[in-house]
């Protein structure tokens, strides 16, 4: 028995999550299913890699983290399985799980082919019942890793936008957009410490943005402030507001955090 | 104890569905309960009745299916529960089971009307808390269906659209839009061998909309295509779009697949 | 062991929510986790506090509720964790709990100092997940609420907005409206009952908005009708439509019950 969480694009208005739950039960009965999300945008494996890498360390060892944003289905693409130093993680072969397995030591990879772990009829357009519920649930229940298929070495990486440091400050872009309208940038703690001084403010170009605090009541509400958010990211919000639309920031927009001393 | 499915038109913004599994784990401390889709259109009977039929036998045997999209709350509509071979169903009676009871055998069906088995105070408004959710969680105790009601033989039925064939190929209608813009058609796979030759091409009247692959990646992007989706009907599909809207389709749309021989 | 239930503004399209799972489960394997909603709109206490309200009782004794719409987070606001007769309740000690406790017994409150109970991290931005998820799997794990920190007396109280009786009526407002577009008032069933006669119509200012019926559908389709809805107070609704909408009503719009007979 564990936990096995699910991120998807399938939307909750259907019932495709739904089964996906159905199908887990059926093989593992005591496995615990925590939605991540299902509300990644269609076939975006960017924010789906996001998502996993924010959240999947959060949960007990043992977990089985089944990540299904998959716009390549019934095409060539892999399926995989891999066995990480404290989890495991279930997905589509294209880069979803990239950012996660960059934060913990890979133990094995398993390419899905082994079709005793499938569903007996196998549809074209809708792995995450078919294929990758399965396999997550023989897990979740103990089946060794090796026996869903053949071990591979490479799968597709996507690599992390790393923030680059010079002179003008540490440059980054914004990596997420989350529910509150806050604007989640790839600048982690790690990277943001390289900075001469500590960071003072957030830059769009030349337009300053906004000021780095501790919290978003640190200015008074409808003002914008960057702050070292919960996924530990420095993240620009709007106290009580949306900083994504009030200051037009989107997955991509390149912003850059300046320090208090010269380097 | 058994899994308990539901399906409503409750939503998720406020605190319905929270307060049905409130009631059913206190009937049932060990239920597990899964959420088929709370996003069906309030009082859309017959979109509830399709995600029920999709789904249903994805799930093991035993488990209880409850449906509530109940427009006719507090009216004098009868509620249902119903045993089939693998599964119990509970619901309003109005037609919202029909398309999963058509696939399996029917054992027997009792009116809701033993109160013992209700919650101790019922509203006129909310029997999916006060009378679907206990009985539901009576049955995944244990509770012999025959103590919730009398016996009925007639509930309402919704007859499922068959599909008609002519020399001009299979007329269809869509029948359901998905969370991705797909429109699902009333066109099942046994129908379909009924097509000479195999289905190549979907038409609305005299407009070719697509041709039919094996999945969605096998025409270039933005372009449209028809698969047998994976609830076992034809869909038409937009590769990396939303073909409800390009194709302005909607449910009752009729559509019609043309095949590849003469008849 | 024990039900946890989640109440927050934090939406389902992130990895929040998903996250809180986690370290809850992490502390309690066995907690039972019921989403009650994550549809409060962003920093909407009011919303919360009638949610928790209308929805808290419908669970088993000893259920745990947990309660984060937390818009002062990472400010000097308070945590709290309160033991009723029947239940906890755990939440940001800004009023949010007030209208559910109003109705319970209160026996102990108690201020989320010992640190000995948070995440090891505490991030400035979500104490959802670092500070309140962890005290309520301590609580459903069954550790005494004296061990969460000290014993406070006062803790932040939202009043209630009672309605005032007068020859006129029952002068209410609406507090709530729910995805079926139903204004829910203020006037529950123990203060329509000090009306003389019974309550037959609902007005605003001098417009009559509808009359007073048992269920939605005891007026034709379309038209407006009140009733003593599923939380157990009078809502406005339109059979088969939405009452906010086609009244214009909203949270915080004044309306009067007039009853059958003069005061």
């Amino acid at each position: 028995m564990a936990i096995i969480t699910l991120t998807t694009d399938f939307g909750t208005q259907d019932w495709f999550v739904g089964t996906m739950k159905g199908v887990i039960l059926g093989i593992d009965p005591k496995a615990v299913i925590v939605d991540l999300t299902h509300e990644i945008p269609p076939g975006n494996i960017r924010a789906g890699a996001f998502a996993l890498a924010a959240a999947f360390r959060y949960f007990p060892q043992g977990t089985v983290h089944l990540g299904v944003v998959d716009p390549g289905v019934g095409s060539a693409r892999r399926a995989v399985a891999v066995r990480t130093r404290d989890y495991f993680f279930v997905a589509p072969d294209n880069g979803i799980l990239s950012w996660a397995l960059a934060q913990q030591e890979v133990f094995a990879i398993r390419a899905l082919e082994n079709k005793r772990y499938f569903l007996p009829a196998i549809s074209h357009t809708f792995h995450g019942r078919d294929v990758f519920a399965p396999a997550a649930a023989h897990l979740s229940r103990g089946l060794p890793l090796g026996r869903l298929g053949p071990a591979i070495e490479d799968i597709i990486e996507r690599k992390w936008p790393e923030p680059g440091l010079s002179g003008r400050g540490l440059q980054g872009e914004v990596i997420y957009v989350d529910r509150f309208g806050n604007a989640i940038t790839n600048m982690e703690a790690a990277a943001i410490a390289k900075l001469p001084g500590k960071g003072v403010a957030v830059f769009r170009g030349r337009q300053r943005l906004c000021c780095v605090r501790k919290f978003y009541q640190a200015v008074p509400p409808g003002q914008a402030v960057a702050v070292l958010g919960s996924s530990g990211f420095l993240e620009i919000a709007v106290n009580a507001g949306r900083a994504a639309e009030k200051l037009k920031l989107r997955v991509g927009t390149r912003v850059r955090l300046v320090g208090s001393a010269k380097p």
